[in-house]
């Protein structure tokens, strides 16, 4: 994979331009006369600002960034790459910079806030500072944010394309005596040399009858033996954008339950990325998964939900769960990753990353999954 | 240093044990029936559990956790391996959890929450199901939590290790040429090879003009140049416990500017690291640091605090700088980290991990920092 893995590390970098979501949020947030957003991952999306400290005060004809000294040239800098045409300022305390959001809004009566993403200290700090214009908010910009433009579908590709390389280097490796922690840590190695900023999320390798029945199994010194399951859950970052993808592989030869409870786990996922499409709602995707595992028996181990959007976030909106609630429209990017878990027997988890297209779902993650027995290693 | 990477590797886990802290939390909560822990480095703190979602209801007499179907397990082996004697509910929606929480406080009135952790639409659907019973708290959880026990010392103490011997192969390969992205990968392997669970941040390694000026700045392919200032900010991850350290390198000889930038920097951090002790508030501290700074002609670049907490997170209490507002107490772990930043010149930033002992304090990172000239490359 070292040619691939050169051509992913040389691509060159892809472009954002974040000049299109001010207008767009702006254009949905009805009676209000400005929004403050202090969601750092919203932030992000609306200026390209990726500090550790900021809001973003979001006025009819401006976008306003209110950050401390350690951000303001990194700010202005970032703004301007992004083709954000907003304004910095920079406070050396929260008490400076709640001065300074007070005199920008000084204006406006209707303050939408972000209601999921503002602590309740906050809200009241604001409220004393800002009596009786405060408007509680929720999902504005998350609206906007699901809907992943062509730069970002780029960015999300190459993360993908990256974790498919560093898993078919590491996959023929997966014998008897390596650690969890080894194999986790080539992957996470594999996926920087490759041109990762690093892991999308802690990579998940779980092996065995005690850790595999695990979904958020943490690697541990435990090494893979034969007859176990390993689950690999794996992503890389590319330009604050996550990949995720998820194979089991079977060490030795399959049992027959191993087998079947693979077929089963591999039949739902293959079904749930075919079901992709626009104006399915996120339930009837869970559904299509929850129903093969449950007609296969295995429908009360499959413990969590179907899958969720990825983007800035490693899980975002829409999620996809039996609780429902989206409708899937082009531009989502969701994971399908129906999984089987028993404290006795072990884990299978199979899961790709799927872009929502005009036409129905497109997997941007590519490793093969057909089988659970892990490829062999190159003989050359 | 394969050697001590081979002991730091192999050095046994260093086993937590929470069983005392509810009991603590409890003794301060003054007329709270229960207080609703929903911030997850509070919930580990208090209970062992490392998921990702869940809910500790704190009791007089019982500990409870509230997680989702992923996590069952899991959290029934976490919180018995931690020593916590809590009672874990699994809901499988956020409905259900809600529920749940409703039960088991059915008896308690005044319900204590973490306002700064709770956020807006969280505290309106608790108020809708608890109706005028939730009373805001602040702090707590982080009040107990700011004090280190020995076993969480040893954690943090393994972390400096590791990065102290990752950083001491890294920078004798600080030649014109290396990449940022090179080094930084470079030391997050290293680190992972020596026993981190991983980086305990996003390494910094910013080099020259441009570059590392920005405190915060992330990686990228600008490569190392004669004459450059190059800051390094890396930390382990061990156990869930981070480390924190920053040395700045010059290539090649220091120019008179360098050189008292450096030894400015370096004499404020040798004198905040000496003030450390008992007693002193964090105002004093930074204003120690700062005082140099500004005697040397520095005030002015010095853009941030003078450091921070250092625990289960990265940034916690109690935070140093100007604002003040912590007296520091036996059981702090703080960094002090003055630094000194200019578009045209570069930057210096001097940091060490100080643990506040009884007498003063004792730096938890031992990376020498006498000189800003990388050590030679073994000529072995």
């Amino acid at each position: 994979m070292t040619t691939d893995a050169a051509a992913h590390a040389t691509a060159p970098d892809t472009v954002l331009d974040v000049s299109a979501r001010a207008p767009r949020v702006r254009a949905s947030w009805g009676e209000l006369a400005a929004l403050l957003v202090g969601d750092l991952t919203n932030v992000r999306w609306l200026t390209g600002f990726t500090g550790s400290a900021g809001t973003v005060v979001l006025l009819p004809d401006e976008v306003v960034l209110i950050t401390d000294g350690r951000y303001g040239d990194q700010a202005e800098r970032q703004l301007a790459a992004a083709g954000c045409a907003g304004r910095v300022l920079v406070g050396r305390t929260a008490g400076e910079q709640l001065g300074l959001l007070t005199e920008v809004v000084a204006e406006a009566e209707r303050l939408g806030f972000e209601s999921a993403h503002t602590s309740h200290a906050r809200w009241v700090q604001l409220s004393e500072a800002l009596p009786g214009r405060l408007v509680p908010t929720t999902g504005l910009i998350e609206a906007g944010r699901r809907t992943k433009d062509p730069a970002e579908i780029a960015l999300m590709q190459r993360a993908c394309a990256i974790a498919d390389a560093a898993l078919a280097e590491v996959a023929p490796t997966l014998v008897p005596g390596r650690t969890e922690v080894q194999v986790r840590n080539d992957l996470e190695r594999l996926m920087r040399e490759f041109g990762a900023t690093g892991p999308s999320y802690e990579t998940i390798v779980a092996t065995g009858p005690v850790n595999a029945p695990l979904p958020h199994h943490r690697p541990t010194d435990t090494a893979i033996e034969a007859g176990h399951t390993v689950i690999i859950d794996v992503g890389a970052l590319v330009g604050g954008y996550h990949s995720d993808m998820t194979r089991t592989y079977v060490i030795g030869d399959p049992t027959p339950l191993q087998q079947e409870v693979y077929d089963a786990v591999l039949a739902a996922q293959v079904a749930g990325v075919a079901a992709v499409r626009p104006g399915i709602t996120t339930q009837e995707l869970d559904a299509v998964c929850r129903g093969l595992l449950t007609e296969a028996g295995f429908g009360p181990w499959f413990s969590h939900g179907t899958g969720h959007g990825v983007g800035l976030l490693i899980h975002e909106d829409p999620f996809v769960n039996s609780a429902g609630g989206w409708v899937l429209q082009e531009g989502d990017v969701v994971t399908v990753e129906p999984g089987v878990y028993r404290g006795d027997f072990g884990g299978v988890r199979v899961e790709d990353l799927v872009e929502v297209t005009s036409t129905g779902g497109r997997a941007l993650t590519t490793t093969p999954k057909d089988s659970p027995c892990p490829p062999s290693r190159p003989t050359t």
